[in-house]
């Protein structure tokens, strides 16, 4: 037991992308990778079995929902979040930042050097999240990664904005460090300065300065337009050292994890496979479709026939139509085990393209194939 | 392939409990038999896998509801429900008399000679199922049993209404089994006559005489109390052969299905296992649970230390509670397996108490442990 052991093994010839190793307490990991998020100690509609046949190496929980409900205190006392929810790969918690910025967004919120005052987004109920809290709570549920209480600066923010909030995140950044209380998990840090080149550069370096066992790359996916996402991404992850890993944000469509892979990113996570699953939403490599289709109702192949999830093995699109039209949970849950394959299977054959050191041919390629449909 | 196959091995000593095997072309069956629900071609929650795991024999699914969505011809085109589904058990079908007496209970029905008009619960399309339309939907769907169509009589009825009513079922019974045309399905005949003795003895002998494959004893679990459905069944089955199933209709109460088998009841089905566990509601020997009380919120034992399901297996009633709390569906999930699987391992454990001819005392033993709490 211990903290994680980060391992570069080879960078792509013609890009920034890597390839790498994380050994944490439940597992090795590959990097590049694709997390799926278990908001609720549980990825929406999945068994942690499930997970396992779709080979995700790390999941995402989160601090914020987690501790309203069911309290960090209960996951602690169950024997932390791993035996809570019966999974026992990697998992890393997130801070609460993004959670107090999306869901008390038309609420009143009131951030002070503390920390952030909000409502509950259950009850109403006076909160204040701060780094130390955050961090206290990421140490009961026991992770193997948790991450530093940040500011999630909205997007378009003025440059003055940017400056004061990306400053105060360090120093919550530092105070959280300091009550860091837990030997066998990891901590990582954020990078913030919104769109800003120079409040990147000085909050990777100061960021890094404080040495942490990863960096985030923070502030993306809030609004703004791809371009700005991988500016954001290039600004900072030339200040952030090689010999620990990089994870960007809230970023999960698959040209986002094609560009942020090939800018030296080796971490990702989103909701979008479980969330675009619920609506129907289906990946495939033409493109997204829309399984309510009236065109799939007679429409006896699988969701790809190429893919190897447990759901196109099993099951043809008439039917997987047919459980979503019905509100049937059984067709969400077929829907997100082959979303989210998708989207390792996307990692997996980033790394052997990164091997393979033909990462912008494949790039051309997966490109051509999805926005042709 | 072909019909199905009973055999009757043993009739307990000290009540009418019977020990028997259907042979189906999906398997063998061991009666007695608790069939779960898969109203829309899903049992909700839960997959094939997962059925199995339970050691379910045979689940039930809805002519009705596959009619309206997604159509027969869907199904029919797709291989039949067992290829639609991928479900390779055995299936068995109702007639729709049900849904349409319980969906349309609260809106204008007409039922006339030819059969019953009524309007669609999904779009208020005006609609004629008739026993003709409903064995034909059914060998489309090519079920492992088909059932006849019939009135299921709402209770109290007058006698003049069940009458009448249980007449005209018989009618359609005749005209159901003239049109029947799949020869690896069977069709069961349902014998009707509401609470009144001689309309239930008229009733078996006159749907015996048209030579079912089996029969099913209706018009219960509408209303009446315990004690008139336990009278119901006992004017009815002592009037069916020995060498056929009999089937009590939409029962599911653990000690309503122990009085059944004791009166000499082979095949069960109900909603209510997968109905309770989406509100949270949990079988135990014990009594029912609900598991969103407040004193299971710190508690890390199974829902029940005896019980064999995956669900006892893996997670805690804390977990379990958290996730019901939170509307996260793989908390119906997992109580649907459990509910399952306890009305399935009773079935198991009476037949085991049939086989040692302690039916008895099993019942009380039972019912002492279960209504204590």
């Amino acid at each position: 037991m211990g903290k994680i052991k980060y391992e570069l093994l080879k960078e792509e010839k013609n890009t920034k992308a890597r390839l790498g190793i994380i050994e944490t307490n439940y597992g090795r990991v590959n990097t590049p990778i694709f997390m799926p998020v278990g908001t609720q100690a549980t990825v929406k509609t999945l068994s942690p079995e499930e997970l396992k046949d779709i080979h995700c190496g790390i999941i995402l929980s989160n601090t914020y929902h987690l501790w309203l409900r069911p309290g960090e205190n209960v996951v602690d006392q169950s024997g932390g979040l791993h035996k809570f929810m019966n999974y026992d790969g990697p998992i890393l918690t997130d801070s609460g930042g993004f959670q107090v910025f999306s869901l008390a967004r038309n609420k009143k919120k009131d951030i002070i050097e503390e920390g952030v005052k909000f409502k509950s987004h259950l009850d109403g109920t006076n909160l204040l999240l701060t780094p130390e809290k955050s961090i206290e709570i990421q140490n009961k549920l026991d992770s193997d990664i948790a991450m530093s209480f940040d500011e999630c600066i909205p997007y378009p923010a003025t440059y003055e904005y940017a400056k004061q909030s990306t400053e105060r995140t360090l120093r919550w950044a530092k105070r959280g460090k300091d009550v860091h209380n837990n030997p066998n998990q990891s901590l990582f840090g954020i990078v913030q300065g919104s769109e800003y080149e120079d409040l990147r550069k000085w909050s990777a370096e100061e960021t890094v300065k404080l040495d942490f066992d990863g960096y985030s790359i923070g502030g993306t996916s809030v609004g703004e337009d791809k371009d700005t996402m991988y500016k954001m991404v290039d600004y900072a992850i030339k200040y952030l050292p090689k010999d620990k890993p990089r994870y960007l944000m809230g970023v999960g469509d698959p040209i986002d994890l094609i560009e942020g892979v090939i800018r030296g990113v080796d971490m990702f996570d989103c909701v979008l496979p479980t969330r675009l699953a619920r609506h129907g939403n289906c990946f495939t490599h033409h493109g997204r479709i829309n399984i309510r289709n009236q065109k799939y109702k007679e429409d006896f192949t699988p969701l790809e026939e190429s893919c190897d999830c447990y759901a196109c093995k099993n099951y043809t699109k008439a039917y997987i139509r047919h459980l979503i039209v019905a509100n049937e949970t059984f067709g969400a849950r077929l829907l997100s085990i082959h979303n989210i394959r998708f989207l390792v299977k996307l990692m997996e054959d980033l790394r052997v393209a990164i091997k393979e050191d033909n990462i912008l041919e494949y790039k051309e390629k997966f490109i051509k194939e999805y926005e042709n449909k």
